[in-house]
């Protein structure tokens, strides 16, 4: 089941440095880890934003939000959910 | 190039019904096609919403115009674009 | 699997009485059918607005668009679509 | 008489670790009990949110101020309170 | 029980001036019997718009539903609802 | 003259909890003091929210200005003022 | 007793024309006699918009209702009323 | 030629008092100035807001930006500027 | 002086078709015109929306408000004005 | 390819002048040298406010997240992107 995610990061000017660099790296394997497995499909960047459109296939609403709740930069995030399903005038075999 | 869009339609409840039965059908035609040939290269319906979530791949920005104001829907259409790019923790290849 | 729906409904003041008469008749029909299936959960109506807050328990996300879209006052209203979960703090065995 | 309560929360990323999660201890068991009281009759966590969607089943609207501004996390909350009623479609005895 | 409504009034401008002159004199019937009840509190004009703030004292959200989806004017209006209690500072005797 | 008056208090979660004691000490007697005036007419508690309706009954706009800027809490609040008149349709005498 | 009063007109485009222009011919006649009395203070045109913001002195809230839903194109407008004191750095004798 | 300006004025609350009395000193000579010389044309206090609308007199943008950038309040303001002209309505001779 | 203008259009889809062409003719020969006398500095589409983004060289707010307002598009437009200076990075000599 | 792109800026009041200053220095380097390279091919600044209106000429999203995440205050600015094209009524020959 597909759920489309907007993910709007904001980092603290005033967390310390080597913080941040060190949630980024997790979010990084965190984020490598599902793709690879296929739950996390997709992720684009935003020009010129500090934020991502993502696609998730995931068996239902719980399994997403633990996937999203456990992104090292969950807490510095503010995030969308929009359920999707297959549009009637798809074509392509696995947009649904 | 990849570009997020979402477009909400609203059909004036005063249009003649067989003439909106007409544009919708050019609609999914003139949409199929543009999937066939790639530029379309998702699409998404959102639950709930007469709506969808896609992506586009074009070469610019004028070519994305070009398709989006040729939809037979566009003028009872809210679209909005945002451009994409590739996301530096992606691993999927055309997910750029 | 549990969504959050919110219908607000804004019936034309030129449709004729008449028909849309008919179409709240159908509405009711429909939606204590969906009750009494178990899909729609639960409906409550906002004090002092044309609008409900509702809990469906369906499938997944093209069953819960399928039921919506096929609301006999679906052309007539906007609707907001939030997916639920069991809340870690959670007691009653059906709120998941 | 019931009451639908949006709770969306947001901790300070400069509170110290151990309050935050002795807030959280005892959020949790002010909920809980009530949720026992038959007084917090719902609680659905929001996928990819830190917030919920909660009904209430209180005598009035004083006996619920006292319930949300008695909450562990409430300097820490945006509340949103919407009264509800039976819905003139409902058919399940309890909602309402 | 108290509930604050803000109620804003827009009359579409292909109403018939006579409809609107009838709905205009049963809204005020309506509303001062209400008034003379107690069940309407307070009513305001807010200065250069078309629109009220109002206090309503009823038994429960029900009856608040009751009163004000019996407006004559209520199709054309947009009405929220906010309900009130006491204030800790408050010191006169009707304020709750 | 009456006036409506919306107030929202924001306390920082680092501001000394002495200090905020010390400040809502004054912000009760001096609300109490003007509501034996006369000057603030009612006071409501908004259920679910740290804010308050209020009606004030000044001389104009200055008066009502030097009442609000006095507040203790004024630094931490967000105030929307609406001028307020005698609805046509009201009936109680002290509602203009 | 100085107001700021923002107008935006919207004149709906299937307003027979002799209708409208009948319209704004009443409006400036009734804005420039207002503004000859001296309660019609100030009035400029937005660049770029059919809107207004203007300055009142008037006795109360009342006057200055009386005054604005007695425009001719007030059916056709949407009102911001800001009541307006004497800033404490103003030199100007008028400017309150 | 004429601007019409917004100023939302929003000090920290942990700006060291001293400094605060130092800048609104600087502040209220800085406009007494520009008013004195015809530039800052009129200045009004919202009723119960730490706000002001304000008409410039100016030859063009770029002053108008020189004089607002260097308010001593700047940085903690949030500005909106609106250009004017005379309207057509208007009968007092500096309106414009 | 140049001023930065987001027009966006919006046809009534029951304007009869003839009547919208002619408007649209108009509406290019008028803008060409004062594209050729330097006023009108430049004009971009925005993928996707029926909008512009333009750049316009008058002397003052007048002379912009006189251009928009004579727009043959002007009734059926929202226009967003926001008046533009040199920027201290600039180092294009017309960028102001 | 051309981007339109508004960025506000906003500086902590609490980061150190020092650090400010020299974040400010290299940002006018940096643009200035952008512009001499043609990719950032207008900048404005708008009147009132610490924000930009630029133009981008650029090949692609992806060249442009780089220039504009490259920004020396990217972490204290909110960026808005806008993908433009040639207006068909455009007559100067670079508008595209």
């Amino acid at each position: 089941m597909l759920f489309h995610v907007r993910m709007d990061v904001k980092i603290p000017h005033d967390l310390p440095r080597e913080q941040a660099a060190e949630i980024l790296a997790r979010e990084k394997a965190y984020s490598q880890e599902l793709q690879r497995s296929g739950k996390w499909r997709h992720i684009w960047r935003l020009a010129g934003e500090y934020a991502n459109f993502s696609i998730f296939d995931v068996q239902d609403n719980a399994e997403l939000h633990a996937i999203l709740s456990g992104l090292p930069l969950f807490p510095f995030m503010q995030v969308t959910v929009t359920p999707l399903l297959r549009h009637p005038s798809a074509i392509r075999e696995d947009d649904s």
